[in-house]
């Protein structure tokens, strides 16, 4: 399916429509000179969790997210704009959400801190112009969950696409496996008939002779046979070390849970 | 981590506290006489995608779904009851979700209706009394995002279970076949130093017939060998049929998928 399409479809799936992107779009005035000190709280909140503070390196990475989310709320969501750049954004969100290991439920958590900040200003602000904050507040909360929709779809697409990545690599393995044990049982037989041959023959004639090169022959094949299974099994196990220091958010957490099985 | 940590945790994450959860329940009797209509609303909206609609059979699932729903929202979100069975009912929808394979997508984008309506009937209530909606709204969502939150939670557990057994099941097999390869390649060195020392005797002398029984020997083992590689094989491949069918939700999904790639 196309992207535009994609987006049409969630849009109307959330009944997000053009009053709710002016609602969204007017709210941003009262939001945009609060929105540090939401942040601020925000951070506060979440970096005491050591699930979340693990996730940043030092003082500039929570700055830098920091401004990443700002610019998130105040042009994105607030700005309505609910465009291919703002859904692109959310797939690389998630995927590197998939990638440091934190899951949905701490992300969807999170959303409760900024969504209750909003609902508090966008009520203060009506309640001083005297009339309802309703629609505001249903425009904002429908934003709210298509991110939450969307950062949680990307996430388990990126882990979808590493279980798949399993799958391909088990189903090649055990395919070649099958077929490698074919050559080999075809190499066998073989040498269990030159053998069966070589006992009937009279020790010491020629054909004997000849039937003993034969058998030598089926064996150095199975011998070859054997190799190439040995061989097989070492690039799986050299293959598998790689892909896990590929994507040790997924797989190394998979073993660890995996061990405690 | 027992459970009733893990439910503190949440409700402490998401900030749900003693306030929110009388709020929920003062709200409840705005909400109890609408929830039919609401419902009535949800299911012709989520029913008009085929997604949604191709989960349930018949006009009686629906219904059933819809009294389960009803349960779900009067009883314990307005009951602003977050005891152990919420969390073990929002782990038996997270597993039946991966079951039918319904995404977290379409889960949390559908709550966006229900969550709309509530929203409507708490201000228009709110706004006949003359009072701040506000509080009940922060409530109504924190509780929302918190239902999210787990649903989603239970349904990437069960996800994870299945890639935990594909992968148990790929590292078993690669192990067993690591160490047939291993009695194989021994069996197979056996048999060629048989093959050497029958070379090397004069054909036709007693040293001779000894060998050539002692190769015949080896022959023999390598092919239990080998027909041991073969039925590991085989039963891998009756073992992934059955496990495919056993959770078609995930599998098929992943194969059909895959088939695409």
């Amino acid at each position: 399916m196309p992207y535009t399409e994609l987006i049409e479809d969630r849009l109307r799936f959330m009944e997000i429509d053009e009053n709710d992107i002016v609602e969204l779009q007017q709210a941003r005035q009262y939001i945009e000179p609060e929105i540090d000190k939401m942040l601020e709280r925000f951070y506060e909140h979440i970096l005491s969790y050591p699930e979340f503070a693990a996730l940043f390196e030092d003082e500039e990475s929570v700055r830098r997210a920091r401004a990443s989310q700002k610019k998130h709320w105040l042009e994105e969501l607030f700005g309505g704009r609910f465009k291919s750049s703002y859904f692109n954004k959310a797939e690389r969100i998630g995927q590197t959400h998939a990638r440091v290991g934190l899951a949905p439920s701490w992300y969807v958590g999170s959303y409760s801190k900024m969504l209750t900040q909003f609902i508090g200003r966008i009520c203060e602000q009506a309640q001083v112009e005297g009339r309802s904050a309703c629609e505001t507040v249903q425009a904002i909360c429908k934003a709210v969950l298509l991110d939450v929709d969307l950062v949680t779809h990307c996430y388990l697409e990126a882990k979808n696409q590493a279980m798949r990545e399993v799958l391909r690599r088990a189903t090649q393995f055990a395919t070649d496996m099958a077929e490698l044990s074919d050559g080999l049982s075809d190499s066998v037989s073989k040498a269990q008939s030159a053998a069966a041959l070589l006992a009937g023959t009279e020790a010491g004639s020629a054909e004997h002779t000849k039937r003993l090169q034969d058998l030598l022959g089926q064996i150095e094949s199975v011998g070859e046979q054997s190799n190439a299974i040995d061989t097989r099994i070492g690039e799986l196990q050299f293959g598998d070390r790689l892909y896990i220091e590929d994507d040790p958010s997924t797989l190394d957490r998979l073993k660890s849970r995996f061990s405690r099985d």
